[in-house]
């Protein structure tokens, strides 16, 4: 059994499509013509991502949701998504969560995939889209001088997952950023969604880009500020997280967290101290 | 829990893609400017679709070929794949697999994710790929009077499933039939690959097409005679089937194994006999 990241390294030794930009960015991208089309492909596993009594209904919206997050850091407009179900839980709730998500952001069934499985169940998704505005947002276009800004406020989906009630939402039914993403598209150095916990993605922004990104943690928005630093740590709030030139308009709502600087002697400085570890700052796998 | 008929049923109430073909094809098409391209997503899982002890080179072998295979019958050339992988088998097998199946048809690997789960491992792939004809072809559109013909020889998958070593290399490593598919596009009336058993398929082709299709048994090239009714209903071939009008040339190595009607009594003849219930000609999800 191999970590994600020795994984990740084998894949890259296969036969790479050049809009995989090496497997290091969230989303794979097929230039058609004078389109650009976006791709993601997530998987969603009981007990991993989420819990056996946990609603069906909720698991459709979050798997359709977090790879719309991602389409919405490229800002791209979805055409449809692809669907694999395992069979052999509650099938209906899943389906009703499934309406009320591509009914929410208008986005159309394509085909897929339906099996018979033994076990925990694990779901697939994959979101197609079109890319609004070209170069696409990728994580690796931060800019030494930009302002670094992130939407909403991090730390809701743990207080969700900890049975918060005015949280319970932002676990089970996040909301992609779709808009927003179209409407800094244009504009932005990096973007990408916080999927993992913010310092983590900065972390990878940062590391990406080749710069170091410093973060004031007294600037990040958090949904409970005696646990701030666990809010900045805990992912899944499929925010989107951006930076801008100093001084540049903001088109969409966000907070201003830090500033992107030359690379020095880490990716992340936070309060001023050097992070080279990603270790602690979010959620990795395996 | 729902039977996967009645899922689908349920997923038809959705807000569906025109490019869907109301959830009725293997593939899922759209068009951008010129040109169509044509998606199929498959997931495979352990104890359903592979034994726990099988060699993980041969199941992503097998994953990417499948999907391959229906893209095959829309006569699509592949651009790429996205791959959903669950750590925790030999992964380091998986990948070897990988890179063989990719390496042989000239597919690059675009993206994916990776999951760490617990239990019976399950993995899931996109195959995406470029319409190199129009209409692209389906299964609905046998035509009456059109010959049917079959490429290869059926049963050899249940017998490598059995563990004659001369079919072994059928089960585990199928050839979807690529260049045929090229080939046959702009010639067919309907067609589709074999999956889940010839009969099953025909009756499915017919029914699609709202037509008839009279197999003749004996001519149906099976890998054992003295188990052909078995050959012709137990799939993992992976061979095409499809509709030529009468006397036309063929342009790869096909057999004829019967002709489409008017709709008649059943969906299918086979041997003259009308067979209007599918359950018993092939294998059946859910």
């Amino acid at each position: 059994m191999m970590t994600e990241g020795e994984f990740l390294a084998a894949l890259r030794t296969l036969p790479l499509h050049p809009g995989s930009r090496d497997l290091r960015d969230d989303c794979a991208l097929i230039e058609i013509g004078e389109e650009t089309l976006v791709f993601n492909h997530d998987l969603m596993a009981e007990d991993t991502h989420f819990r056996r009594e946990a609603d069906l209904a909720d698991v459709a919206w979050k798997l359709v949701a977090l790879n719309l997050s991602d389409l919405a850091s490229k800002g791209a407009k979805p055409i449809g998504i692809l669907l694999g179900h395992a069979l052999g839980g509650n099938d209906q709730r899943f389906v009703e969560g499934l309406r009320e998500v591509l009914t929410t952001y208008d986005v159309p069934l394509m085909g897929g995939d339906t099996i018979a499985a033994t076990g925990a169940s694990t779901f697939s998704l994959t979101a197609i889209g079109r890319a609004t505005s070209r170069p696409v947002p990728s994580r690796s276009a931060a800019v030494p001088g930009h302002s670094v800004f992130v939407t909403g406020t991090v730390g809701r989906a743990m207080l969700g997952f900890e049975g918060f009630d005015e949280h319970l939402e932002a676990f089970n039914r996040p909301r992609p950023r779709l808009e927003e993403g179209i409407a800094l598209a244009p504009l932005v150095g990096g973007m990408m969604d916080v999927s993992d916990g913010l310092l983590l993605d900065v972390f990878r922004m940062a590391k990406a880009s080749n710069t170091s990104i410093a973060i004031e943690a007294s600037a990040v928005p958090v949904a409970d500020p005696d646990r701030a630093s666990e809010c900045m740590r805990w992912g899944d709030d499929y925010e989107l997280l951006f930076t801008l030139p100093s001084g540049a308009a903001l088109p969409v709502a966000a907070t201003m967290i830090g500033t992107v600087e030359e690379r020095g002697r880490a990716p992340l400085l936070l309060d001023g101290n050097a992070v080279s570890d990603p270790e602690g700052l979010g959620y990795q796998h395996g």
